[in-house]
């Protein structure tokens, strides 16, 4: 597997100036967990050196007991990962943390760089070894080219060498640096702690978690250095980019309902959604029913504008964790049951409109579908608060191969059958874009409507993988 | 401490006659880990010898993989629990298993025994000794009494012995028992599986879990005995007792809403709960918002009633797991801060009607409350869908002491005022009573209400001690 | 299995009086490792409550950071196991702590009891119930019964009930007592620390190990009780046994030889049983090479008389622990090749007089004896410094099925055969009983000469049996 | 600290051609546990690409049942450390993998390069991004040099950069490399496995632990390559090096017994140097007793040599594994009595003899000689079968700060009475060499004699650092 196959949801954490910056990190990637299961690191500064600790593993498994009083130190960068390639191995958890000529750095990354394959060609035929299989690395080797060392403003000069998406939180031994592409694909914000300290992070969120007040994004095309004297910030990228690459699903499905994204509240635009929803597809029943808990929002919205009551069809476990096995039976069922049982009374003999915000490849909703169907439901008329997916991602959301989405190769009908719902009405792009506050050509849809915000050279090994992916 | 103090939640399950009876009473404890996530253990029987795996923590980290494998046979009984006490150990942990005259044996309980203090000093005189300081124990030992094996009628000479709480499942070397008290405080159900096989369980969501069809409730003094011949029940106790217990605090936050218990729906008891506030207690306000997520339920309830649009106002996370510790901070409002993220757009100048299921303590929602107040609600009405409560329960749940309830010393306007809410009103009992379906004596409210449904020697430690509870 | 086929080697420890009682205890387990690896066991008193800690595992794997401090208090016993049956489980690891009428009691034992199964029928037919497969539980059942909680001397009533092999220790709230049966199989000593805490252990080597001073051993029919007031003694017991049963087999095998027991060390000991063994089997060559680590005293011994140089055959593994699989390889085989690097270069071209301390199925040492003929040894003379082991151990000692023990069928000469030595000699029972101190009938030598010191009921299931076994 | 400050003892291991290349890798790491126990990797290829399970801990632990089956593959390289540096971490733990323009490469690497700081130096000024604080990783970088990549010979131009000690392994997707200097500091032996399949191990004693045939050692400045068309043999570096830098002190302490190394047995050698520590340094004494376990073989000559005879002063025990914390003692103290007992008996009124083969700081030694005094010693005579270790290695042994050396600015006269013994005697650097088969300056003896074999510029924080170091 090359470097560009591995893409991925990350949460990014930053923090400058504070005693118990390891802990806030700790605190800061749980609150933000949802953004990456599989791996979680931290690293910090004393001012001298930095350590690191980086492991496969949900974040208060990764960082038990004892872990944060070894790394503890006055500032701290950390990352949370998910990956759902077969790339997924300890050696790939970011924070990475390297030294050359200029000394300690470590690099957390969200996002994916579309030229990373090419670079990673160039620095090869240069002489350079590569430890990960992450497209995150080049950005590192870029940095420690002598061209770049002895440039001017060498951090800038990297990120214009760089293309694709990217927000990164840096640490050197003195300072901290957070940075977001040009054209703004993944969010990060900035907020401070009641000592003076200065936060970094993905979602607002993590801010809320850790009591720190939101100060402001970081600007699209904006470097962010934060050291003992203070904050600065530098531009890079193009003066008046046409457009920008907001991402759309981080409002549909990926950012917690209570995070700020873009200038605007989450749960807020997904209630609108499911408003416009309602509006683009009412059709009388006797309850509204999330699919938990991603589309209680978009439920909440549909409820309203349509009138009919919101009901509860699920309820939920809280303490997956572990997954485990049955002898001789499905797997995928099984992980699909375990976690949802249905509130049979609430369901039987009803006209049932569900909410679900996205499907993916369709197979976990058909089965909840199945699931009220043998609970007795009478009707069951799918909305889904976004368009049909049916486009890769080549800027940091690991969807599974193409081929393998359900709306891929599917007319609505197709999908109606497939399903097995009375009706299925997905909003239309257009009404989604009117649901959020940026200018529509602010955002990138490229997954719903292959609209590609920048020019991309499709891998080909993209197209052929099949990885385990997102379950929708 | 005594045996008497220590109380806790349960969670049952036994089966008979299925080949991966250990994979199935794994799934169905997994369905139950609400009811206790203390301990879990599961005892299985191959027919000639029983075998035990039993430890402390969640179902899925007590049966990592190959655990099962090992203990697997086509009988099995299963219990998880969750104590407050200082007794928690591993010792305690249940299905018990014991060795006496009439082979092997072993046993989970759910409830609480009230004489088994005076039972306990009764066969310690006669010279028994005692492994645990569980009240469960005396069951063993009163069974394995020369009086009682020589009985015509052993178990049930021996069930007409205790008093108090008690539904069992016991699991000798040929047979599965399931028993359930006079009373019948606790809930257990009967199903069957495609196979045949013979399933209890304390709750149906359980049966749902396994896909077990729901057959009826073990009828309160039934002892079911489940074997190679099929099944047969045999009555123990008095013949018509005068009233019932059947706990109205499993509708109002314990039993899972998916679950059928005592004969009706747990989340439709729970709606109507919430129509009942809403007509005991309207008020005009912008936005019905339930804490999550026991209180969704009723929230759906009073907004239906009241026309007010339901809401969300937090997230929760969903990777809580292991808990962990910032240096310098109080632990407790920082794991609350930690479960619960406030929805500020949601909340920000809205008058807000928020729902409770029940308050015990009042710290977490007092702190919930003040997170909204942080967000910016405009006026926070509370109402909780269930009575004050203000007295212990006797009957195996585990509340702290009674002088820690809120409620314990305070009228409503003086809770209302620590709590810092703008209005607050709790459901009646007799509104309660009338959300459910069986006639009113057939419940005990006694935590609510201080009607207790047995005489209680209230046990002098119980008043005296102060164990860290339940957090409402 | 029932109670009586399961047999150990144990190790105990015991003190009173110091602050770090569960450290020493600990320590003196540790010391102790060799007479038992499968589980350990602490529990310590602080005056009021007895709270345990015992798991399956070594020394230092059970006792983790930070358990120690959860349980230290002033007195505490501890307790090792080796225990080959099936029945290993966490419910067996001892000390056991129960409660009964007289508070609560911990016990650890080592040994075995001869009329365990007819005393636990006994107890069970009254009704008593059984929380382990171990024959230790008796005792306590007995301890509780009226007639013994009644007894002017309960302890002594109960001792002179049991029989067989018994060394105990024991933990009430407010002392510890220390207890050797009539015959004093097992060994038990006495020691104190400088701060006038009372240690007692079954070997001295555990004395040595945290300093404190040897006083004494327990005598056989000895009741050592410690408390606040100091130490006293009672008897209990025919008052002038007519033969002893201290086991020779600690002498020969288990015990350390850096420990006294029995009133001298064991070194000397089995130094002397290696010089008789060159007397009576003197043979020339040019090596005397022991079998690691066991046989080195004895081989001292030999060479000393022989006035062969000493040399070393084997270099041996620091770094066991966890044991692991190679597919598709015979798992014996590996297990004794990765514990033993031959050092050819010593070997090759030599006469050898390899000496064992004894020999039990005779697989290892025959595999050992390959791999020195592979080496190139030029004659290897095998010199055992015990008699042939052909008898099962009813007092402690777990060996394997009679039927698998390599001499219980075969004359010496087969066994030379079946080990592919050119000569071989075991030393006689004579004299090996001439190389220890006290009179040859103080000692019991059942497993060498089928003298039983006991009338022994075999029970069927020992004969029948093939537990997996000491190796030879 | 600097990369140049990371040394340590490594073990290495690789195999071409074998099914279960991973486990025999394992089993090979295993017999090298010796060689260093604080990290334990294995690297496969499947001809395509290579996978790789390294972490922090002993052979055993590291792989954990289910490991190996997920990265076993027809051929593997591993490698074991012991670094007793501050940069103990998991990013540490080799083999190193790497990608670059020639595909993926790993490297295991047991030595000390001299002139690793000056080349890291000069690749960070070119650009390069270091992973590691290991010397090793610049093997790679100069690897992937365009220059190298290039070259006609690219891993002999490599090689021919770096100065110092290096023995090495190296796994592409198809072949196997193993390299040793042109010095020959460290060993490194080739075998040969029924199947065909090629090995090469740090020892001999891997290739027994597998059943591999010796075939030879890989000679200094061979570079040797194993692949699908067989064996094949490249020189480097000087045609006639003027001496060679074989380390004595593998000899001395390191190697195992078992092993041959550098053409000979190493306990052949080690006993040839405790006679020639009898001839030179004869005493009358009662027995002659080594410091187990590594002074057995040099205690066994010096005993034939002077025909004291052979004793056993200590026992050790054999379940160290994890250490553990006394509150209120010292820790240091502890460790050492923990692993060893004195043998009263063996030692009390006799005159000893007590033979090391190396003092390095002085305190355990120190400690073993205060037990055999408080045990009753007579008199002590201390017999070391090396010379005064006074001087830092730069070639691969983390000895500890030259000036935490005991014989460091000691004469003899003052380090006895540091020890407090009667008398001591450390054998002649002459007479060392004359206990091995190859020419004088075959041997690099720098740690005895500061004669280095190459010219070494000291890294000053080499003299400054403190690292908690190889205890004598």
């Amino acid at each position: 597997m090359s470097a560009s196959s591995v893409r991925h949801y990350c949460g990014l954490f930053g923090i400058f100036g504070h005693p118990n910056a390891a802990f806030l990190a700790h605190l800061g990637l749980y609150a933000q967990q949802h953004r990456g299961q599989e791996s979680a690191g931290i690293v910090t500064s004393d001012g001298v050196r930095l350590r690191r600790h980086a492991e496969m593993g949900l974040v208060n498994d990764v960082f038990k007991p004892g872990v944060l009083d070894k790394i503890n130190a006055p500032s701290a960068i950390g990352h949370v990962r998910y990956s759902t390639s077969g790339a997924s191995c300890a050696g790939n958890a970011q924070p990475l943390l390297f030294e050359f000529a200029g000394g300690q750095v470590s690099l957390g990354h969200n996002g994916t760089l579309t030229n990373a394959a090419a670079l990673r060609a160039e620095f090869e035929a240069r002489g350079h070894i590569f430890q990960t299989t992450s497209d995150s690395e080049i950005i590192i080797h870029l940095l420690a080219a002598p061209e770049h060392v002895e440039h001017e403003r060498p951090l800038a000069s990297v990120l214009e060498r760089i293309e694709g998406a990217f927000s990164l939180v840096m640490l050197h031994n003195d300072r901290l640096v957070a940075v977001r592409d040009p054209m703004g694909f993944r969010p990060l914000c900035i907020g401070r702690m009641d000592n003076g300290a200065i936060v970094v992070a993905s979602e607002t969120c993590a801010l809320d978690q850790i009591e720190a007040q939101y100060m402001r994004d970081v600007a699209p095309g904006e470097i962010l250095t934060v050291d003992a004297a203070g904050m600065r910030s530098e531009r890079f990228g193009p003066v008046d980019p046409p457009r920008g690459g907001a991402c759309i699903f981080e409002h549909v499905y990926f950012a917690d309902p209570s995070s700020n994204i873009f200038g605007e509240n989450v749960h807020t635009a997904r209630k609108a959604m499911g408003k416009a929803l309602a509006r683009e597809a009412f059709v009388d029943a006797d309850l509204v029913i999330p699919i938990p808990n991603c589309a209680r929002c978009a439920a909440i919205g549909y409820a309203k504008q349509s009138g009919i009551p919101l009901g509860r069809g699920f309820t939920t476990s809280h303490y997956a964790g572990r997954s485990f096995i049955l002898p001789d039976q499905d797997q995928r069922d099984l992980a699909v049951r375990m976690k949802l049982n249905v509130i049979k009374d609430a369901v039987r003999g009803r006209r049932l409109v569900v909410v679900e915000d996205s499907v993916v490849r369709g197979t976990t909703t058909r089965g909840k579908i199945s699931a009220l169907w043998k609970a007795g439901a009478k009707e069951i008329h799918l909305r889904v608060a976004s368009p049909p997916l049916r486009h890769p991602c080549y800027y940091g959301i690991d969807f599974p191969d193409p081929r393998k989405l359900v709306a891929r190769d599917r007319t609505v009908e197709q999908i109606r059958e497939y399903l097995g719902v009375d009706s299925l009405h997905y909003l239309s792009a257009e009404a989604m874009l009117e649901c959020v506050k940026l200018p529509p050509n602010t955002y990138c849809t490229a997954c719903f409507t292959g609209d590609y915000p920048t020019e991309v050279l499709v891998p080909l090994e993209k197209l052929a993988l099949d990885p385990e992916a997102k379950e929708d």
